[in-house]
């Protein structure tokens, strides 16, 4: 997700932060950011957060962390989530590589993972956010029951990622290869859901814990 | 694979028994009925042998057992063996559930699968394949880091493969979503493979291990 770079993008989060979450104060007590206190799911890499306000609208009994590092990218959020006044989602503008440090152990219930970036060459394999690395991380924070539900219209990211889940440990509950031929009802397609598919490309989805 | 009923099939199997075992004779003891002792490759529901015969032929020093239970099927196996001259291909007039029975523990050294009837409906998942019960049998038989290897264009049978042999607790070593795009040199199409990659359907394969 590229977005022109806006110079006021940080003094704006900054002065949205009973939404954004920009220097991690919330870090080890989340529970404080929300208006309830009720299950905790996340996305790492929201992009314009299409997924999560749609989800949040649906679902007003579980709160919504969405974890987005990009500044410019995450306004678009934040706009979404101030026009639909949805309580039940907070934004932390984080790498995702530091989420075992912002929450707490078992604090997690769900992870969601949405066309996160592919990093193709063999030697960026430690940035795909499904190696073994990042698994550790969202192991640590989920609780035990907790799921790992990842999208995505990329083949080699997804060929990757089942074989570096199931060498994790991980259980498979569900694996679609074509998931807009009989799309579930629930599902809610990305921006970048929309547009591969659009494209023609197959949409995958795997549904997993540890 | 349906084929017309051949009357004569099992006269002509039997009469050919140097390469046909049609009465379990060699049952715990393949290794009698090759020509040299060297390590065993099995595939299940051969088909009419385009796969392993032309396997058999760039591999010498494996031996391939057929393993089929449609006797006017196999005659068309039979008929390439012979034609090729191949020492190292037996063939096996068996169910696939009974493969425990006529192998022993840890003798044999890779298993193919290769579309597998895919017994779409729900109560018939006891029927593929892939099910726990057929797993059981090639771990049993299969010796520690033997692989298992199976293709299908399947989708349906290839999500639910997927989730079976993860939750037996098998080791991924790769999954193509796509095996025709950058076909690996050394892939063999078999007769499934070429009529439905023809029809534009994606051929899948995964690698694995107990
Ligand atoms: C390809 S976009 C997908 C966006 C959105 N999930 C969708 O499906 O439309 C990937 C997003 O993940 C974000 N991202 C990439 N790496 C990240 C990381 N390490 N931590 C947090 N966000 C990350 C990017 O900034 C980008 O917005
Ligand atoms: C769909 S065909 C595929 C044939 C071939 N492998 C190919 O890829 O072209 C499946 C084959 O498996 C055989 N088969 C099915 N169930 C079997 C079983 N339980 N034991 C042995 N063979 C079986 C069928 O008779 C049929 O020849």
């Amino acid at each position: 997700m590229r977005m022109r770079n806006k110079p006021w993008a940080m003094d704006f989060l900054s002065s949205n932060e009973d939404i954004v979450d920009v220097e991690s104060r919330y870090a080890g007590k989340i529970d404080e950011f929300f208006v309830k206190k009720q299950p905790l799911h996340i996305e790492v890499g929201t992009g314009m957060g299409t997924f999560i306000t749609e989800l949040a609208s649906r679902n007003p009994d579980i709160n919504y962390a969405g974890i987005e590092l990009d500044k410019n990218v995450m306004i678009r959020v934040l706009e979404k989530v101030r026009e639909l006044e949805l309580e039940n989602v907070r934004l932390l503008l984080l790498d995702a590589n530091k989420i075992d440090e912002y929450f707490n152990e078992d604090e997690v219930d769900r992870v969601y993972l949405n066309f996160s970036d592919p990093w193709p060459k063999n030697r960026h394999e430690k940035r795909r956010l499904t190696f073994s690395s990042f698994l550790d991380q969202y192991k640590l924070i989920l609780e035990k029951d907790g799921e790992l539900h990842f999208k995505t219209d990329n083949r080699g990211l997804f060929e990757y990622s089942l074989v570096s889940l199931n060498q994790f440990g991980m259980d498979f509950h569900e694996v679609i290869l074509n998931l807009h031929e009989d799309e579930p009802e629930d599902n809610i397609r990305t921006e970048y859901e929309e547009k591969f598919s659009a494209k023609g490309n197959l949409i995958y989805r795997i549904k997993a814990s540890f």
